[in-house]
């Protein structure tokens, strides 16, 4: 079973600017330092809402999946969901099960855990991310 | 300034397929009933999270800005975020400063507090809604 909403993650064509955004809405306390995530292709900066997070997206080159996302819609918005689940290969398996098409195979994400993305078509339009949960809890 | 995600915005063309769904992802125990909310031509539903909630989203009616929205992602997806704030006409006044556009007046959200929309345009291409704290907390 899904659990929180680890993330929301906002595609940009420029982090440096969404921080300077996300600044004046929520506070610098809230807004993270950006840092590249090299082998997924994109810098990333976590703006902390309180319950949850949002993560900022910006591709490092054009090779990027971000980078289709932003040809498509170049002023950025909402990209993906994040989820946690607390044995990602269990909530492989059963959604496999259901028909659900997993993107590639599980690596480690932004926040030290495995990852995987789900199809945005078995997911009534959204692309979902699943992250086991960090730290053993939230 | 803003302060927590109080949900998730998701169209979806079936809020019945919907339910099924996010009931086989988070359990039944966390989808709610589905309503209808006339004045602003949506029928809505409630997925806890646990930290957060989406609000699935299906139009009552063509002339429903959702409907939009689907005719141009007819399997759904994301539509909007939503931020509470403590004092919305006081954020109004703030964000207008800055030059970003409020979307129409406040109104009465599916949670019965104050809400308004923030042109995507102005927020990064994301669609915000703004929402008074509900019940003086969370």
């Amino acid at each position: 079973m899904f659990g929180r909403l680890n993330h929301v993650g906002v595609a940009t064509p420029s982090i440096v600017k969404s921080r300077e955004h996300y600044t004046r809405l929520f506070g610098a306390a809230c807004v993270g330092e950006a840092f590249d995530l090299p082998e997924q292709g994109v810098r990333v900066c976590f703006v902390d809402t309180g319950n949850t997070q949002l993560e900022l997206i910006e591709p490092l080159n054009d090779a990027s999946p971000v980078a289709g996302f932003l040809a498509r819609n170049p002023a950025g918005g909402q990209h993906h969901l994040c989820f946690e689940v607390t044995d990602l290969n269990a909530a492989i398996t059963d959604l496999t099960a259901t028909g659900a098409r997993v993107l590639g195979t599980p690596r480690i994400g932004a926040h030290g855990t495995r990852i995987v993305f789900l199809h945005p078509r078995d997911m009534g339009g959204v692309l979902v991310e699943l992250m086991e949960t960090p730290d053993g809890g939230h």
